[in-house]
């Protein structure tokens, strides 16, 4: 292949060791915090699960020294091993970010490696944020230079590319020279994580957890002069020819430093499958603007995408999972509790007598000329009175990114639980302010109960 | 495909929770203790060189309680660290086992998660070598099944493969139930080490020490609950699929319990590649038998198969690297040292003035009658008499294995230098009995220093 002659491994090397934070432009740190506030957000919310629990009982007897924090949790676990627990609760959900392009969740491999890292040397938040985007940079640019045929072989990309992002980001705190990130970027291609075959198993989210430690662990090695290869991207046998049946290497390298991968991250609003949400943004906005009582619900009529039954059409849902995918489901607790997060999609809330109640009221048809986007609500009340929404584009989509007090809400949705809510509101500020903190580790130490 | 209706996972994964130690034929366990000694005296071998200094330095400080030994060495580590890092040594001299068939190197990924396991929790020597057995079993299996596609495309079969090996060996140690097995081994399957890219970097040697790691760690994992698929080996986006573009999934499953990989296993008798393994046996032959000063030799003429000069052709070799592509001193050396080891390719042995006078008088030629294993050498006296050996099978091939003096020999060759002799030929003395100790950790204590 013609561009196995071009350098891409050393390319990408000399540019992360170059880059400097103040080259960022003012949007692409915005959207890096809004990355990051929504990852701690996740990684609070998902810190009780049973994968978590599984994983810290597994792995904490071989932990090192216990200088860094599990975001949710008392506990505290030596860095490498944090990475990998924090990477687990952040995706345990599904409810992380997500760059469209390629399906990466592009914070869970990056921003696990750098917030662990920054309990091991004390990190400027500048310095942090600048990391961040460029390990989301690295592993962005890697998989839209394998995506589709990459996924479609069967590699959970967030995992399989994911590793380099950590790996770039750790290394660019650990100050690694041009070959030193060679090697780190190597190492981490020898350590791809994830087949898309362990969907539905708790083995999905050790993905990301597995390559923000592996990528952590590649960058170390590189810092103390544990060599590899310096061409593992575009090597015959390096990864991309490896992992990939097709691959445009130039997508890797053109135009690094002009336009930034983090700037079309894009975030979940609801905490289940996308095809319901402008079902949930259109019942929250009813409920919002007008004013009535749920025990006035005579009718709730949905108007929706084909996809949205064929994907989500269940009537009876006996179970928080279950509950994600049920439209009926969805429209009756976002018009109960105001909110379609994790919470709504609990056991709780889908047994509960009030919401089945309403569930009940809930019907569906297909409408062949709205957008996926987009959705229909009419609710009919007892006095005959027609409450009627039209959501062009649900909040989330592209065409209607999640604002500051969308991923507020979101943030607090998952860590008011965990957290109470004064502790949670001071970690979302805290956050928000990432980039002006003289040590990162003041949000890790935020974060834990 | 039509195996993907076979449940290899599943049959994989009974078959080892089912094994029992008394079903190993007298000659499997012989060969595993083989395996094991081989294992052990690489391991310490390898113990000083700069790739586990790196990784120790870079990685020590995230150590958990150090309980487990790194062979040949003073520090101890958390049982985790251990695996990856006496594993990275065993195989940093290339000198450790060979499954000719596959190109695995066994020994590895398996020996070193399984001994620091026994400094984790006591495991008795029978139970120890049952599960060497069934490690290699494993790995060699798969390997079988995708070889030589998977390897061909570029993955390093010994960390790809590798890492099974280990999960089901510390998965059987662990008492993993049938579906905790399969767990194990759906998170070794999502986690695969090992681009041959890397081959000639130090991270060529991280790949058994990474798999063996990566294994233990999935059977802690699913000993402790953490879910995985139960079909990760066959799954239309499994490890077979994924990772090889054909395979044999019966490899996998047919005869298990009737026949034995590590029964095939070879070991190698010299610290060099193997066409010029016939050379060196005939000078050590010639030695040994012949009675002459060095001083009195005018010309050592060799007759080999014509890859040894397209492979190991350098006449000037300048450092020990060099040396090992170099018939000219291998030849020299091992007629004056008296052996082929590591020590024989070091800086030293090249470039020591007696090896070099003496490696100016060797000259080769090419004989096409010759096979692979075999060689020619002839050595004039300056007195006129000449001394012919004619080896017809290489020490270490199919033909001629090595026996227990030679694996002696190269145990002592390699613990010597670190252990002293006395110590390394206790440590020798230990592993020939592994099988009967009441704690395998005795061994790993033996091997500290």
């Amino acid at each position: 292949m013609s561009d196995q002659a071009e350098p891409v491994t050393a390319t990408l090397a000399n540019y992360l060791v170059q880059a400097r934070p103040e080259e960022l432009p003012t949007a692409v740190r915005e959207e890096a915090v809004r990355t990051f506030v929504n990852w701690v957000g996740c990684a609070v919310g998902g810190s009780r699960h049973e994968a978590v629990e599984a994983g810290l009982a597994a792995l904490g007897p071989f932990s090192g020294p216990p200088r860094a924090s599990l975001l949710g949790r008392a506990e505290r676990v030596d860095p490498l091993l944090a990475a990998l627990l924090n990477g687990i609760s952040s995706h345990v959900f599904d409810f992380d970010d997500t760059h469209l392009r390629t399906v990466i969740h592009p914070a869970g491999p990056v921003a696990s490696a750098l917030l662990a890292f920054a309990e091991h040397r004390p990190v400027r938040g500048e310095d942090f944020l600048h990391a961040l985007v460029l390990g989301v940079e690295v592993e962005c640019r890697i998989g839209n230079a394998v995506f589709p045929a990459h996924y479609d072989i069967g590699w959970h990309i967030t995992g399989s590319a994911g590793v380099f992002g950590a790996a770039a980001a750790v290394g660019k705190l650990l100050g690694l020279d041009a070959r030193g990130m060679a090697w780190a970027l190597g190492l981490a291609a020898t350590q791809p994580v994830g087949l898309r075959e362990m969907f539905g198993s708790m083995t999905k989210s050790f993905h990301p957890g597995r390559a923000a430690q592996n990528g952590m662990t590649a960058a170390l090695l590189a810092s103390r002069g544990y060599t590899s290869s310096e061409q593992a991207l575009e090597a015959r046998r390096g990864w991309l020819n490896v992992l990939s049946v097709r691959h445009d290497a130039s997508a890797i390298t053109q135009g690094l430093g002009e336009t930034y991968e983090i700037s079309v991250n894009s975030y979940k609003p609801f905490a289940c499958g996308i095809v319901i949400h402008p079902v949930i943004d259109a019942c929250l906005q009813l409920r919002e603007r007008e004013n009535f009582e749920l025990d006035a619900v005579r009718a709730v009529r949905l108007r929706v995408h084909p996809l949205v039954l064929e994907l989500t059409g269940k009537t009876e849902p006996r179970s928080g999972l279950e509950g994600k995918f049920s439209v009926f489901h969805a429209a009756a607790v976002a018009l109960r509790e105001g909110d379609g997060g994790e919470r709504q999609f609990s056991d709780r809330a889908v047994l509960d007598p009030a919401v089945v109640a309403l569930r009940r009221k809930v019907s569906a048809s297909i409408d062949d000329a709205l957008e996926a986007d987009a959705a229909r609500v009419d609710i009919e009340l007892v006095d005959g009175r027609r409450l009627e929404l039209h959501v062009e584009h649900a909040i989330g989509s592209k065409h209607r990114p999640m604002g500051h007090a969308d991923l507020e809400r979101k943030f607090l949705g998952l860590a008011d639980e965990v957290l109470g809510r004064a502790r949670a509101r001071r970690l979302l500020d805290a956050c928000w302010s990432v980039e002006h903190l003289e040590d990162v580790a003041a949000i890790a130490a935020a974060a834990r109960t």
